[in-house]
This record gives C-alpha cells, sequence and structure tokens, in this order.
C-alpha cells in the first residue's frame, strides 16, 4: 500500500475508542465516538463538497480545491473503512483486481449495462 | 505512490479523448467524452451507494459491499482528477500534509470548528 | 394539499405493481420494480443535480434549471414516500408542525446546535 | 400553492438579510448570510440523510424518520428557491407540466433513456 495511506490508516486506528482515542481532541475519535451515521453524513457532505469545488474550478481556474476535498472525502471514506475493521489495502486490491482480470474498463462498463 | 493508484493512473489517463480513448469500448473513455458533469454526477450517486452499503453491511453482517462501494467512489474521484490533469499523488501529499504539519486531527478539527 | 402534489401522488399510486403500473412503458413502475435501492440512488444523484445546477446557474444566470432539477428531487422523494405507504401530505404536516409548534426556526436550529 | 408551503415560503422570505432576518436567532437567516454554499452542502447532507432514515426504516418498521428528513429535504430545497428568487409554485408548475403535456412518466422516461 502507498507508504501515506499506510500512514494515515494506522492514525485512524489509533483514534478508535478501544485503542483510547478521545474524542475531546481528537476529530477522528470523535466521529467513531458518535457512531456509522455521523461519518456516513460525511461521505455525502464531502462528496457534496467535491461537486461544488470542481464547478468552482472550472470558474476560477484553480483546481487546489479539487485536491482538497477528494483528500477530505478519501479521509472519510477511510474513517469508514476502519468503523467496518476495513483496510484501504482492500480497496486497492479491488481496484487492482478490477484492472487485472478483466480490464478496470470492462468491469465498469459491464455494471453500468 | 502505491503502485496500484498508479497503476489505475496510468490506465485512466489513456482512456482521454487526446490519447486515444475509445468511448464505445471504454466506459472512463465514455465519461470523458461526456464531460464534467457526468463524473460529478457519479461521485454524488456512488457516494450514496458507499451509505447504502454501509447500511447493509450492518444488517447483513457482509462487509465486502462496502469495500467495492469505496473502490467506485475512489476510481470515480480519480476520474474526477484526470479531468482537471490532477494527480492522486497530489491527494496523497495533502493528506500527508496534514498527518506532518500539525496532526491530520487538529487539522480535521479546526475545519470542522 | 396542493392539488398538484396530490395529482402527482395519485399518478405515482397507480403506478405500483399492485395497482398495475407497467415497468416497461411506465418509469415510476420501473424503478418500483427495481425496489428501495434504485429510488434511493436517485435521491443521491437527483441532489447532486441540483448542486450542480445551482452552481451553473450563477455563471450562467439562467436558473431554470434550478427549478427543474428541484422537481425532479420532489419527484423522486414523492416515490420514495410511496414506496413507504407515506404520503406528502405527512411531509406537509410536519413543516406545519414546525411551523406552528415552535417555529420553524427554532426547531431547525435546535438540531443544528 | 399547498398552503402550507406558501406559508413557509413566507417565513423563509421574511429570513432573508434584507428583509431584517437575524443569523443570531433564525437558523435559516444563518444559512442565507452564509451563502450559496452552506445551503448546498444541506442539500447533500439532507438527501444523505434520507437515504439512511429509509434503510433504518427497513429493519425497524419506523418510518417516520423518513417523513422527518424528507421535510428537512423540501426545507432545504425551499432555502435554494428563496436564494435564487424562485418560489415552490414554479416547481408544483414544473411538477404539473409534465403531468400535463406529455404524462410525467414519458417525460421521465425520456430522460432515462
Amino acid at each position: 500500500m502507498s507508504e501515506i495511506l499506510a500512514r494515515v490508516a494506522a492514525t485512524i486506528e489509533g483514534r478508535k475508542p478501544e485503542n483510547g482515542g478521545d474524542p475531546t481532541t481528537s476529530y477522528a475519535a470523535k466521529l467513531f465516538a458518535k457512531g456509522d451515521d455521523a461519518i456516513l453524513k460525511k461521505i455525502g457532505e464531502e462528496a457534496t463538497e467535491t461537486v461544488m469545488a470542481a464547478k468552482d474550478a472550472r470558474v476560477s481556474g484553480d483546481t487546489s480545491k479539487v485536491v482538497y476535498e477528494v483528500a477530505d472525502l478519501w479521509f472519510h471514506s477511510m474513517l469508514l473503512l476502519a468503523k467496518f475493521d476495513l483496510s484501504p489495502q482492500q480497496v486497492l486490491d479491488e481496484l487492482a483486481r478490477r484492472e487485472g482480470v478483466s480490464g478496470l474498463e470492462e468491469k465498469a462498463a459491464r455494471k453500468d449495462a
């Protein structure tokens, strides 16, 4: 896995209540304490902010907010994975599987059919 | 960058119209040809499907669909990045920056304040 | 209830499988036949399209697409209500309750607190 | 228009800054003061909460939260309409137009094609 994704995943893991994460000082620990729904709401919110950032970037020409919002979206996806005891490596494996077995393109195309 | 993310990003890059991507055979090329809005709609749709998969997983106990939908969400995020000539490495760098400079947690907490 | 909402709700009701709705000729009947998830995906998609339309309207000055997308969002909300044997009147009653009892504003503010 | 929608729209109109809406006491006035993006984020968030409520309702059998979340979604849609000086009547007119001219079903089906 990407070293960065591994490091972020490790940090997130340490914020779980059972690992001593403190909701009063940690944003991730606070979301874990609130439960699934709080994280899922953030997924929806960050996806919306990604859409807004892309629309804004076409007007301003500044794409840095797109990077920023996709980072937020991926970060909250990783909180969700951790909440379900899943790892970003499994997401990468799934992406690799689609590339490898039948071509990422065909996979998606079949799904879209 | 993760080798897998790099490979997926390279595949996606090759599906751009200017790189000979063929909308009749490639799902990514088809989305590129349709333009920004088609990709942005998919971001919203895949985020919704991630939420649904998480809800379903709590009932069924089967978390594989969560992995699958997050992979879809990340894949379409990467299509968006490519559409704006951005790279997943920039997203990883942003995640690393938050870790490194001030702590991922504080960064997010400030934003949430 | 608004006469229009009542008429749309009645049309939708008639598209349910148990009321003879035909998935081969009716869009609503097709979504009912596909089940909850198909409708929920549309809710997420139409919300995203509403956001995109609002962003576009600020650039173009043409707000007609905002009206169009909110109509889509409300229509698919009504499909969801019908799927759960709920009525738009119950949504209006809830809106009225918030106005009446404690002020719409206070209600929302409390929720946001 | 539905009397209730008209009353809610009138309340919302009164919360605009130019009509003396006070962001310190009114939730709607606060969102108006924050601008388009704050309202659009809420549209995305409320759509996500509607999806979550529907999933929960299938498990619990309690559909009241679906009504509640659709009311939230419609309320924030009305804030968006007001921000663009649009009225819920225009949304109802659009729904009626689809019913009347060519059939709501055909309209949506064409769009989906």
